[in-house]
């Protein structure tokens, strides 16, 4: 067991700032490309006010940015769009993803796959090391303090 | 924008299963090697009957198994490990630590660092394909309708 503080725990942070099931598909459909309110609405089921709240804080966060837009006729509106920060959150999702596929899929499949953009071959998320090895296992990582690390008072 | 029924999506089912804030730090703890009810408490900080009710979930999910144990003089008592399925959920896990490392380490720096077991190089969350090519960013994936994927009515 590493002995280290907890408080100071990067899943930890990284979770009080997502932690909730609406976050997630939120952040699902702006990968998808899904940028307005109304889609987002259709697509996820979430409530509206819901929706809301949870794009605010997303916005809050540095997640998303609004970006004013206009339909023909229409009054003036935002759209969501993934920032950097947003984009870098792509492994969780697509680990989530994974998972997902091998232990709740239905029993058609997958519904979505990923590809490369530029040869088409299928993608997946490994862990390596710096050395070049595929690690197979949770099993094949020690966790070793770092520089950030403080001892359990 | 994918035109795919979002109700059938494997994150939205992986984020069902887990889906709340405490289910990660206790996934955590686990990966961490912390097995014992006592010791989860204490270093999550979550409420007895909330963490509780998040082990129960996550044994009924089939994510860990209880093991019995018994320490000297004491009643015997029940230890929690990660089962295959609940092992398969550590890249998610090492996305959001990296994630979080990124985003919001202290000013000291990452608490926690991996390390590759055999050589000891430091360990990272790659998105690759089939053909060898490692991603750098979402832009570099797209996603395609799976054998699952139905349409949206």
């Amino acid at each position: 067991m590493l002995d280290y503080d907890p408080a100071n725990c990067a899943v930890g942070a990284a979770v009080a700032i997502l932690g909730e099931r609406p976050t997630f598909l939120v952040l699902r459909e702006a990968f998808n490309g899904v940028r307005r309110f109304a889609d987002m609405q259709r697509r996820t089921g979430i409530p509206r006010q819901v929706l809301s709240d949870r794009l605010a804080h997303l916005v809050q966060e540095g997640l998303l940015r609004k970006v004013p837009y206009q339909d023909s006729g229409q009054r003036s509106r935002h759209e969501y769009r993934l920032t950097a920060k947003g984009l870098d959150l792509y492994p969780v999702l697509v680990g989530l993803m994974q998972w997902g596929d091998t232990y709740a899929a239905g029993p058609d499949g997958p519904p979505v796959l990923l590809s490369h953009r530029d040869c088409g071959q299928p993608v997946q998320l490994q862990l390596s090391c710096q050395a070049g090895h595929v690690l197979e296992s949770a099993r094949d990582v020690a966790p070793v303090p770092g520089p950030g690390a403080r001892k359990i008072a």
